[in-house]
């Protein structure tokens, strides 16, 4: 089982419009809920995968029983632990593009950050790799990250970290197994590959994967265009399987490029369209390279 | 008591921006909840003019237990009757001005609005007046009003509509004791002020009423500048004192003007400066007029 970690989750709001004229009155047709955050994502595709996995994170108040229960209408499992906070909207205004209205979400106080630790610790147990993913709510220490890779490897499952800033910093203290930091993070050069491995994505020039046995890049057959938001989740996604099935690391990286491009081509984060990955992920071109540190 | 009902009940959710930038992301740094809905902000200002009301709607959901909390935060009383579909929200982004963005609210069922009259009448037995204001949710018919004017009448309870369109149209047939048209509907003259008692509000040239009695125009002494929105409702609730207590027309509509006015330089719809009001009261000036229709 792959358990995903998602400590600061969102609803995702959409309300489509024909277009956002500000100062001016919108009456919205429908509005759209959806559970969102980056770990939640990563669920969604092992689960359209026919993957083992289980949602978990910090989720409460009455925006959190909608995030329940629409994880449990989309038949994806979870185990998401109560905070009294209310969980934060996302409200995004789509028309031609989309306008984002993103709320801070609630403080986690230390005991409901105990408490977390100990239903993670007991779950971590039945996973082979943890996925730990997006920023930290506030209330938490920014070595959150670090606590429960350390928590999941006494409980024998690898760890698989994507996010960024202090969160990553301090998280890759605890040497996951595979980091995911984003460009800029990797150009800063505190991250070294020969002691954690990593993979960065190049958006639509494919992805780099930096390991203590080599350097690979892979690069798409082709160009998609669509929505990039949960690409890299995908990508995540691909990557914790090969973690959990030891893939050798050029197989691996063509899987998650696959996945992440067929990610790009659904409209909706969380999504990935299967025609498409099985498609690419016979003509994704893997190469050993240099490696650039 | 003064009952106010509010069938299309919305929770306001109020972002505060720098600037509303189409096609960006905005983080929002605090979020503003408040339930809303004009019966709402009768029975607010009644509360805070230290009167007798109690708020009745109809609530559903996860957003519905946020007007509950929040109205018994304020300690505004209230007896929200219960729907199974998720309350509306009332999205504002504010920077310079507001840019609005209303979610549709749910379907109320025929159940729904059934439980609902048998708890209005009963409320309603133990009001002087109910004041009937907003507009109607789905699922409701469009005499709704009248419905509930008849129920109100036989509890022996005074009615205020304050509604628009059909709403309105409808609901005066059951001849309330008093409507607040707008002035378009006013000139399309199908209300009658003979048989059916009005009060118009005319903005900061005050309002005007139309009964079988006469007609009377009353004027505040200064133009204030602020906030409209809640005005009306303060009107309202000024007018709803009046019925209660057989104020006769000249001095209801000068209250009615200066309660009004006092909550245009409040901020937030509910709210009146009672200093403003008190001060303004003596000098709104009052005359008997030719009816104009």
């Amino acid at each position: 089982m792959i358990l995903t970690v998602t400590l600061n989750l969102a609803l995702d709001v959409t309300y489509d419009v024909e277009a956002l004229t500000p100062h001016t009155t919108h009456r919205i047709r429908t509005v759209r809920h959806r559970a969102g955050g980056k770990g939640v994502n990563v669920a969604r595709v092992l689960h359209t995968l026919g993957q083992e996995t289980v949602a978990t994170g910090l989720c409460g108040g009455p925006t959190g029983e909608l995030i329940t229960r629409e994880l449990t209408d989309a038949s994806v499992p979870h185990d998401l632990v109560p905070i009294a906070g209310d969980t934060r909207r996302v409200v995004t205004v789509t028309d031609a593009d989309a306008t984002v209205f993103a709320e801070p979400g609630p403080a986690v106080t230390p005991d409901e950050w105990e408490h977390f630790q100990a239903r993670f610790a007991a779950r971590a147990a039945h996973a082979r790799v943890v996925v730990l993913s997006g920023s930290l709510p506030r209330g938490l220490p920014p070595d959150a990250y670090a606590v429960l890779t350390r928590l999941a490897h006494r409980a024998g499952a690898k760890v698989l970290l994507d996010s960024g800033g202090p969160a990553l910093r301090e998280g890759s203290a605890a040497r996951p197994d595979l980091i995911k930091p984003n460009a800029a993070e990797l150009k800063e050069a505190a991250l070294d590959p020969r002691a954690l491995p990593l993979v960065v994505s190049r958006g639509p020039d494919g992805m780099l994967a930096g390991t203590p046995a080599g350097c690979w890049e892979a690069l798409p057959p082709e160009i998609l265009r669509g929505n990039p938001t949960g690409a890299g989740d995908a990508a995540a996604a691909a990557l914790a399987l090969a973690l959990r099935d030891d893939t050798p690391w050029p197989s691996a990286l063509a899987d998650a490029v696959a996945l992440s491009a067929s990610a790009v081509v659904t409209p909706v984060a969380g999504e990935v369209d299967l025609a498409t990955y099985h498609r690419l992920k016979q003509h994704v071109t893997v190469r050993e390279i240099p490696c650039p540190w």
